[in-house]
């Protein structure tokens, strides 16, 4: 068994960081987006998409997509439970989960690759789109703010995937977008202080 | 139990198909994109968002998300599985459940919302990022129909809900922009002419 990953890339670090809650170590071959190996004819027999991160199991089976490759493991290692315990905490974490990303992480790519100069050239950019995306995002910031008011995690009351998709989206809003949560966001900023000091958090 | 469904809405066909599919009938409340009901505040309460479909149990809980209900109804009414039947099926049914998502999903969604007239004034539009989105989804419908050479469904060997999730798309390409499958695409097209003809297609 075998992780494709990619060194910063905001997909892989959440099944990397999956992956840690479980305990879970498995060989990864991490490629970068300067030299671009997973663009390459080898990487593109694999996955078509060139996207990654990519689970290899051991008979040559493929599984693309974070969410599908975290899927594979909650079953294999059902503890922690990151996808919830019971049918409804299940059908939340999935709802949480997908409003994360449709919500923060997507934006936060789409506004990354519309606007960055590091993907001139490299994607077909649209400003005005990542400057749409950009007003999302913070509406979605202060939405989320007043979620958390009585909750400690996204969803249910265990730490799950939910968190580690948004705790990603925001890693990257502040790191490639400098887009910190702004100060008067008290219930985002607690949630944020929690998530990032897990010792998973850096994975 | 009370499933909030929306006229002609993309997301909300895709859970009506998933339930005929399990033979299940459940009383459902229909809003409509000319009145919005759904965008206004009594409903708001229910999904600050304001998306559509809603799920909501006799206890007032409520899911959004449509793959959220929809796999909460998977483990209500295991059979036929339309998530998977084992651990490596259920990985490959997210998979491409998320392939048919992020390629041909939103994709369709964005060429609608950006350049259709109708939604000039309800949501910022960026044609040029609608234009961009077509370019893609013409990419993605030659991929795809590669992929379908030797299956009959889509990424594992029965029909299953990234079967739905991809018919839907392509049922609001043919009709929302005019964009059917190209007539070379062989596979793609029997593939289309098998799910379309389903009894639940029209759900």
């Amino acid at each position: 068994m075998k992780l494709y990953s990619l060194k910063n890339g905001v997909n892989p670090r959440r099944v990397r960081i999956f992956l840690a809650e479980k305990r879970v170590s498995i060989p990864i071959e991490e490629f970068d987006m300067e030299t671009a190996g997973h663009k390459a004819p080898a990487f593109l027999a694999k996955n078509p998409l060139g996207t990654l991160p990519v689970l290899e199991l051991d008979d040559g089976t493929l599984i693309t997509e974070s969410v599908a490759i975290c899927r594979y493991f909650e079953e294999m290692i059902p503890e922690p439970p990151l996808f919830g315990r019971s049918t409804l905490e299940r059908a939340l974490v999935e709802m949480w989960n997908r409003r994360m990303e449709l919500e923060l992480l997507l934006p936060v790519i789409d506004v990354f690759v519309h606007t960055n100069p590091f993907w001139k050239g490299r994607r077909p950019q649209v400003p005005a789109w990542g400057e749409a995306r950009r007003a999302q995002l913070a509406d979605r910031m202060r939405w989320l703010d007043g979620e958390l008011k009585d909750r400690e995690f996204i969803g249910v009351d265990r730490y799950n995937i939910a968190d580690i998709t948004a705790q990603v989206a925001l890693l990257t809003a502040r790191g490639a977008l400098k887009l910190a949560i702004p100060e008067d966001h008290k219930n985002l900023s607690r949630w944020w202080a929690s998530v990032s000091s897990r010792p998973t958090a850096r994975a």
